[in-house]
C-alpha cells in the first residue's frame, strides 16, 4: 500500500501538518488523482480562521488540477464523454451534489442542493477515502465526482489561476444569459472571481469595462485582461467618489458585477446602474449582516439583480473550453504569482489573506529556490 | 365654444374647486372626450398632499374612461388599429413619452423616458389644451394620446376598478415573463397594483396564492378574486411573524411580489423567496431612503429581483383585452366601492388617504342618493 | 424467491405472452414496485410493430404507477427527498439518462443523452433486474431510476391518465417559457400530448384555445378540459380549410402547439401563427422524412419555432405537483377509457392504435366484468 | 429655391434617369440631408428588376449617411437627445412604422408593423417631400424619420459598408439574445447580412465561426473580419458535403445562422445544428415557396429556430456604437470596393447583381479616376 502527504486541518489558527496517509485501494469508479496544483482560495483562508464549519480533521484544497495516476477500468470517459487514460491531466469538482432533492431534481440547479458536499472542507479524511482535499500528493475520486481532462493546449498553471473563481463567474454570466457587445460593465472586485468575470465580459465584447478594486498587482492583471479603465479602492475610498468617477468614465453603466464579498458594495453598485441596467451579485456569499439599501432605486430604474452562488459541473468545462479557444490571447497562468511546497501550506493562506498574491498555489513537492 | 366642468387643483391642501373652461376647437388628430368616470389613485393623494412637483395649476386624474364626443376625421382609428367613432367608449393613457431620447429609442422602453410627461399631474391647464385631466367632464387628447376602445362586454366600472394599478401589475409580470401554472406566490399589499397581481397570477396558474395587506375589505376582495390564504397587516404586525405564517401556509415561495409602497416590505420579502426564487418590486416608487437590506440572502439563494415602475400602452391593452375574456369570472366593477361625482373630489381623495375604499372614482354628474 | 408475471415482447406482430419471472433480491439502492396501472402509449404500438429497435425480449410499459413493496434500508427518499415507505403509491421515471455525457453535463439536458436508456423498450428483460417494464405484476428499480410519491389526493388514474405525454406537454412548455393569460393557442392533436398541453395551456390562461384532432371521443374529452373551440380533422379534412377556420373562430393565434406526428402538421402550424407567433413542436419525433415547408414565413412573420423531445424527471414531479393542485378541476381520471388485465396486453395496443381510447390502461389482475 | 439631382426609377430593367427636382422649404420637424453616400443593397436589384412593388416614380436607396445641410430650429436633437447642428454626419433611418397598429404599439415590435412605409422604395417621388431616396443629392426628412448622429471616429464608409444588412444582423442577434463566448457558429451567406452576421459572433466570443458562401472575395473579407473558416460554395457545391466539412472543421454547430436568400439553405442549416441548437433565418425573406425541410429534426435535437425580419432605430443606433468602439479594429471601410456617382447608378445595381462587389455605394459628384 502506498502512501501520499496530506496537509491537514485541525483547529483554527493552529497550522496545519504535513501528514501521511495510506493510498486506498481502487475500487470501481475510482480515479487516483496525483495533484498538480491546488489553489489556495480566499474560502481557504476563512476556513483555516474557524469562518467555516468543517468535520475536522480536514485536508484543504477544493480546486486542483491533478494527473490521473491509476483509473478504474470501467472509468474510461471523463463528465463529457471524452476519452481519458492514466497520465492525462484533469481538472476535478471538489463539490458532490446530493441529486436526491428538490433542489437538485426539481429545480435542476444542484447549486442549491442542501446536502452538498465538497472536497477541500466538508469531508473529514478520518474517513473513506481519506485524501479528499487537494493539498496533498494524492486525491481520490470516487463515483460521485465529476472531472474534465484538460485539452493539450491549455497549460495547468492558466487552469488553476481563477480556481474556483472562474466556474462562478461562468455561472453568474449564464444566470444573466451574458453580455451583449458594447455594453458597458462595472466590475466591483479584482480578485478571482471579479477578474473571472472581467474575462467573461470582455470575451463577450463588453465595452467599456471599469474593474474598481484592490491592490495594484490586480489592477496592472486586470488592464492586462483589457479593462478599458481600473479604479483603486485606495485612491477613491468614498463610494459616492467611485459612483462619479465611473460616471465621467463611463457615462451609464448597463451591467453592474459585485465580486467584493462587502455587503456595502451593493448600495454602490445599485447607484451605478442605468435605468434598464442590470446587477450580478456574486460576491457577498459570507453572511455580514443587512446594510442599507434603497429599494426604490430598483423600481424607478427598472433594474433587474441577480443572486448567483457556487457553479456547477457544466461551467469548469465551460471554462477550459474558453482556456482552450482563448488563453493564447489572456495568458492567464500569469496570474500565479506565489507558488507553495506542501509543507508552505500555512503561509500560502497568511500571504492570500494578506492581499499578496494574485493568485497563489500549492504545488507538492515544489521548492523556492 | 362649449364650455366643461373641470376640477382644479391649485395648492396643497387647499379643496379642489370646480371651474368651467372653454372646450378648444378640435384640430387634425385631437379626440374630444366625455369623461365617464376617473379613478383616484393613491398617487391623487400624494399630489394633494403636495409630495409630487406639479405645474399649477393643474386637473388630478389619469386614469380615465370616456365617451368620443367629437373625434377628427383623420382619427379613424385606436392605437392598435380598431376602428373607433364618436359615441364609443375608450380608455386612455395619460402619459406621454417623447419617443426621440435613449430610453425611447435605444432601450425601447418607454417607462424610462426622461421626458415623460402625464395628462393628470404634469400638465398645467393654464396652458392648450386645457382639458388635461380626468377629474373633468370632458377631456381634449391631442395625436400624442394613446387611447383603446373598450371592447362592449367590458363594463366601464371593470375597466376603472384597479386603474393604473392593473397596467402597472401586467408590465410587471411582463418583466417577469409571468408565473407558471403551479408556482407558489405571495401578494404584499391589496391596494390597486397587489389585486392586479392578485389576478395576473391567479389568471396564469399560480398555486396556492397568499396575499398580505390591510384592512379587511380589501382582503376580502383579494379571496373572491381567488387567493387562497390572506394575512392582515394587522393581526401580523411583525415582519418575522408574517414569514412564518406565509411558510406555514404556501411552503417555499416561488414568486413574491411588492406592491405596498413600503421599502420596509422588500427584506420581508427577501426572506420570504425559495431558493431560486423570484422578487417582482413595484410598489416602492416613493422614495423613502434605504433600509436594512440582507444581499447575501440574494446570493445564496441565487434570487432574482426585478423593479418595474409604470407601463406602456401596450399594458392598458392587455388589461382591456383580459376583461373581455375573463371580467365574467372576475367581475372587477365589485371594486368600485366608491363614488363621487367632480364637486366631492376632494372628499375621495381623502377618503382613498384613509384606506375608506377598495377603489373609489370620479364620475361627473353623480350625486350620492 | 417470489415470482411475478410479466408480460414479454419477443417479435413484432406476434402477440406479448405472459410469463412468470422470478423477483431478484432487493439491493442497496432498489425498490421492488407492485404495478398499479401501466398506461399503453402509441410508442408501445410502434414498439409492437417493430418500428423500434429493441434487445428482445422486453418488457414493455414505460410509464406506470405502483405501490412500494420492498424498498432497501438506503433508499428512505424520492428523487425530491420526499420520505417514501413501503405502501406508497409511486410514478417511476422509465428513463435513464447517463449523466456523464455531454448533453447531460455540458448541456444540462438529459433529453439529449445520447446514452439514454429507458425501462419499457430498451433494456432485455434477459438480463439483471429483469423486471424492467411495466406490463408486470412487478418492477424492480435500481439506483438508476428516479421516482416520486404521488399527493394522497392524486387519483392513480389521474396520474396515468396522460401517461408520458403530461410530463412531455410539460417540457415542452417549459421550453417556450409557457403561456401568458390572454394568448390565444392552437393545439394540433388530441392524443395525450395534445390534450396535455390543453391543460398546460389552459392553467396558464390562454384564451382562446383551439384543438384540432380525433376521433370526437377525444375532442369531447378537450371540451371537457376547457378547449374553447374543436375541430374534427374528419369534418375538415383539408389544411387550407383548417388554417380558415382557425382565423375565424380566434383571428390571429400567438401560439401553435404541434402534437400530431404528422410532419405535414408542421405547415399548417407556421401558416397559423400570427406575426411574432410560437410554434412549439412536439409530436413529429418519428422520422418520417422531409416535407414542403416555406421558410419565407418564418422570417416575415418574426417567428420562432421550439422543437422539444422527451422530459426529464422534474417535468414528472410538475405533473404530480399540477395534479394536487388541480385534479378536483380537472379530473383526468375520467380520460381512462380503457383497462386491461396483462392477458390482455395484445388487445389493449391493438385498441390504442385503432384511436379506440382517449386512454388505455394495463391493469394487473383486472378482469373485464 | 434650390435644385437637386435625383436618379429616378421608372419602369423595371429600364436603366435609372438622373433628373432635378425642387428642394422643398423646410417645415417644422424637417431636416434637408446632403446624401454623402447612399449603399446599392441587394434590395435595389430586386427593385430594379421589378420584383417588388412600388408606387413610381421612386427614388431608390434606403440605407444613406449624409450631412444636415438645414434643420428646422425645433429639431435640435438626434432620435437618442444627442444635439445636432448643421454640418453633422447624420445616419437616417428609412423605414417609418405607423406607431398605431397592433403590431406597432400591442407587440411593440415596429418590423411587423402592417403600415410600414420606407424611403427608397414605398413613396412616391411624384408627392411631398419629393426627396425620398437616397440615389440623389439630396434627401428631405420629415418628422417621421428616426436619424442618428455618427460619431466623429466613425467614417463614413464604415458606417454604410454593410448598409441595412448590419441593422438587420443586430435585431437578429437580439431575437436571439446573442452568441456566448466559446459558441460555434456557422453563418451561411457572406453577404452584407452574412458579414455584419459573423461581426457580431466575433465580438460576443464566438469560436471558432465558419463561414460557407461566395465569392471568394467576400470570403476573403469574412477572414479579414475573424472568421475562423470560410467554405465557398464554388468548390464545395453539394449541402452534404458542406454539411461533412463544417462537422470536420468545427464538430457541433451552436449557433447557425442563415444569410443567404436561398431556402434550400434553411434544410442544410438545420442538419448542421447540434442538439439543443439555435438557428437564426434572416436571409429568406423573398418568398420562392416551400422547399423538402424535415421537421423531426426539430423535434429530435430540441432546436429553436428563429425568423427575424427588418430591424428597428435603435438597431441602427446600436450599430453606430458599436463601430464607435470597434471599428479601428474591424476597419469596416475596407468592404466599400465599388463606388459610383448618381450617373452610374444602373451599373452599380447591375455590378451588384453580379456579385461583383463586396459593397457599392452610390457617392454624388463621384468620378472615377
Amino acid at each position: 500500500m502506498d502512501k501520499a502527504k496530506v496537509v491537514v486541518f485541525e483547529k483554527p489558527n493552529v497550522p496545519l501538518e504535513v501528514k501521511e496517509f495510506d493510498i486506498p485501494e481502487l475500487e470501481e469508479g475510482c480515479i487516483l488523482v496525483k495533484t498538480l496544483v491546488s489553489g489556495v482560495c480566499g474560502t481557504d483562508a476563512h476556513c483555516y480562521r474557524g469562518q467555516v464549519q468543517m468535520p475536522v480533521p480536514v485536508i484543504l484544497g477544493h480546486e486542483s488540477v491533478g494527473m490521473i495516476e491509476k483509473i478504474a477500468p470501467d472509468r474510461k470517459k471523463d463528465s463529457v464523454g471524452e476519452p481519458v487514460k492514466e497520465g492525462d491531466r484533469i481538472f476535478w469538482v471538489a463539490g458532490h451534489p446530493c441529486l436526491q432533492c428538490y433542489s437538485c431534481v426539481a429545480l435542476k440547479d444542484t447549486t442549491g442542493c442542501v446536502n452538498r458536499r465538497s472536497y477541500g472542507w466538508s469531508y473529514s479524511c478520518a474517513d473513506y477515502p481519506y485524501l479528499t482535499g487537494g493539498y496533498a500528493e494524492y486525491v481520490f475520486l470516487t463515483g460521485r465526482s465529476y472531472f474534465f481532462k484538460l485539452p493539450d493546449s491549455v497549460p495547468t498553471d492558466a487552469a488553476i489561476a481563477f480556481g474556483c473563481g472562474f466556474p462562478t463567474a461562468v455561472k453568474g454570466f449564464e444566470v444573466i444569459k451574458g453580455v451583449q457587445p458594447g455594453q458597458s460593465v462595472v466590475i466591483q472586485g479584482a480578485g478571482p472571481v471579479g477578474l473571472s468575470s472581467l474575462v467573461m465580459a470582455k470575451l463577450g465584447g463588453a465595452s467599456p469595462i471599469v474593474v474598481i478594486g484592490a491592490p495594484s498587482s490586480r489592477l496592472e492583471m486586470a488592464r492586462k485582461l483589457g479593462a478599458d479603465e481600473t479604479i483603486d479602492l485606495s485612491s477613491l475610498p468614498e463610494p459616492e467618489a467611485r459612483v462619479s468617477k465611473v460616471r465621467e468614465l463611463v457615462g451609464e453603466v448597463d451591467l453592474c458585477v459585485e465580486a467584493t464579498g462587502f455587503p456595502e458594495a451593493v448600495s454602490e453598485g445599485i447607484d451605478m446602474c442605468r435605468t434598464a441596467g442590470r446587477y450580478l451579485i456574486m460576491g457577498v456569499f459570507s453572511d455580514l449582516g443587512p446594510v442599507p439599501i434603497n429599494p426604490s432605486l430598483i423600481v424607478r430604474k427598472n433594474l433587474r439583480l441577480y443572486g448567483s452562488v457556487f457553479w456547477e459541473p457544466k461551467h469548469l468545462y465551460q471554462v477550459l473550453q474558453l482556456l482552450a479557444k482563448y488563453n493564447d490571447r489572456l495568458s492567464l497562468q500569469d496570474a500565479v504569482t506565489h507558488r507553495y511546497g506542501l509543507e508552505q501550506s500555512t503561509s500560502a493562506i497568511e500571504d492570500v489573506e494578506a492581499l499578496k498574491c494574485v493568485k497563489a498555489v500549492i504545488q507538492p513537492g515544489y521548492k523556492a529556490s
